[in-house]
């Protein structure tokens, strides 16, 4: 039997513009050779830093790029937590955030998430009792793992009350980019790039084996994280950062994310029927307009180690829900990636996950 | 005037193979596209990581290619320091080293340097009297910034030492390969691979903007730096270590090697016969057989802030040297970088460099 992988949020390999890359690398070192293979700044190749901060009407130097969002995250949190902080993160989240804020001795809470995003109201009382959270980390567009986006009213609600109460807003945005209907709201950052921190990739709009990532934030912190890296790693690797500036320049970043916004949404539909067909009465979902997942909950108190196990069974390889939880909330939670699938192992693998799920389910029910 | 700079230690961007690492990168990119673009894992581009366990004698499992050794030695010192744990540094040592872990909330000590190496007795005494350092941290080959190399009885007792005590010595080698005069001598790695981490980089043998670094440790500790490093930042660019292997499959890193090795000791030479010539009397010096640097000790009382200020009027950028010390022991202390400058600018800026001591040297002989 063929094993179906619903676990990591991966692209699909065939979408890798590999040919196109090598020109880049080939063009970059013909153009920037020396400075690509000598010692330099924190900061990162700085035209990709004009590039970004041209895009989002920022300061050249606000814009850091390095070697990866996540590695950024964490010197982020390294920088701005001391031990006992209380940071927000929405609950469900990425797992490795979790990580990474605990890692900083972060005192780490996680905030409800609803159809429209994250429960700002959830937040807003929190605050009012008079909790002071350093940060609140989101992931406003095509959430990951529900697939949730933050509404209009709540990212303007978000940004006052980080303005009235002095916290940082942290948004991650790698699936930005990756709607496929419906137009995008307003960043956070857009909203008020003082107390916004706004982090992204390229790894979903091209590949995440390059390790291009960047944070855009306000003066002083800006200049702080790239000392911080420059202390830590001297400089990230130049040439892929090279390479990026190289691709967006001929215009190819455009034209390969209109190919991902046609390769990905007939997945999407894909997941979404067969969820309709085979788990309606078993497990409810959001309907995401873009990004990489759909999150599900089951209907049924069904144990995430039983679930894992039988999918496992079942030829299914499921990521385990309660990684994306703060508390003990993610037994029931299955976080569905359909970019590396193709429409038809989608329906396969979610039949099969229908099968296991209505079993336990019954098994659940004989328990009561 | 034409400004010299004895400040940072950098290799000569002339001596960056760019033509070769661009078809490199093509080819590379040819051969392992898919998993060079893809996420993968903490441990770095395996073929690399094979051929380096074959040329050290290890498991593959004991290499960790990572983004530079510095980022490296910054999650291992992460790994293994608990806040006020003891280290043991080369004093003077690498300006960053000493940041790295002080960051990490150990406790610094500086262990004197001579012209053998580290005083192994020192350590000895120490370790006699109840002292329990978590590590120590050496640059046994042409020692930055001093040019020193350990002697063969130092590191046989270094190695019994850590045995015997039961610490961790870190031995960095990124000029190992620099060797202009004599035999290398054999590694504190090869004399005793259970108690050693050796770690190391393709900075000055290829070029430093590329970020290949890797670190060489047993078991079980290799892999709880591959699993930290994957939480971290999932993995590394794999692109320029896949470069880095193309390199070496061609050959190309021995004939880059061989011309390195055929550049620099001309400009060594010119910096101790100036040196010879300009600043006998007025400094001391060792004389090394290979590495970047020479570590000059001044006679008289000058003070760090005084050279720095006249240097530069002078036209000469020196790094503060203070900042290779643990303590206060830099101030009457000059690293000498001699790789990316030609002869005759080591010539000139060694004339500037005397004039300016001397006539502080006689300021501080009116004050006294």
């Amino acid at each position: 039997m063929n094993i179906i992988k619903f676990s990591r949020g991966v692209p699909p390999v065939e979408s890798f513009p590999i040919r196109k890359l090598s020109d880049c690398a080939c063009d970059a070192l013909a153009k920037y050779g020396p400075d690509l293979l000598q010692y330099g700044g924190g900061a990162g190749f700085q035209p990709l830093c004009r590039y970004l901060a041209a895009q989002a009407g920022a300061a050249d130097n606000q814009v850091v790029v390095g070697q990866g969002s996540l590695l950024l995250q964490d010197f982020l949190a390294r920088l701005l937590i001391v031990p006992g902080d209380r940071v927000y993160l929405e609950n469900p989240t990425y797992d490795r955030t979790i990580l990474t804020f605990r890692r900083s001795g972060a005192a780490v809470e996680g905030v409800p998430v609803e159809a429209d995003g994250l429960d700002v109201a959830w937040v807003e009382t929190r605050l009012r009792k008079g909790d002071r959270p350093v940060l609140l980390y989101s992931i406003p567009d095509f959430q990951n793992p529900t697939g949730t986006v933050l509404s209009l009213p709540k990212r303007q609600r978000l940004v006052e009350l980080a303005e009235q109460y002095g916290f940082w807003l942290v948004e991650d945005v790698p699936y930005r980019q990756l709607r496929y209907r419906g137009e995008n709201l307003p960043s956070l950052f857009d909203l008020n790039p003082r107390r916004v921190i706004q982090m992204s990739s390229y790894s979903k709009q091209i590949g995440p084996g390059l390790r291009v990532g960047y944070v855009i934030s306000p003066q002083p912190l800006a200049g702080r994280l790239e000392r911080f890296l420059e202390e830590a790693y001297i400089c990230p690797t130049f040439l892929v950062q090279a390479m990026v500036y190289e691709f967006i320049q001929r215009g190819w970043l455009d034209a390969n994310l209109r190919e991902l916004r046609a390769l990905y949404p007939p997945r999407l539909e894909a997941m979404l029927s067969a969820l309709d067909d085979c788990m309606t009465g078993l497990a409810t979902w959001y309907r995401p307009e873009g990004g990489f997942f759909i999150g599900v909950r089951l209907q049924a108190a069904i144990r995430q180690a039983d679930l894992l196990a039988r999918a496992n069974e079942a030829g299914l390889v499921l990521t385990d829900g309660r990684t994306f939880f703060t508390g003990a909330e993610g037994e029931g939670f299955v976080r569905l990636p359909f970019c590396s699938l193709t429409p038809e192992e989608i329906r396969e693998g979610i039949e099969r996950l229908a099968g296991v799920v209505s079993r336990l389910s019954m098994e659940a029910g004989e328990r009561v």
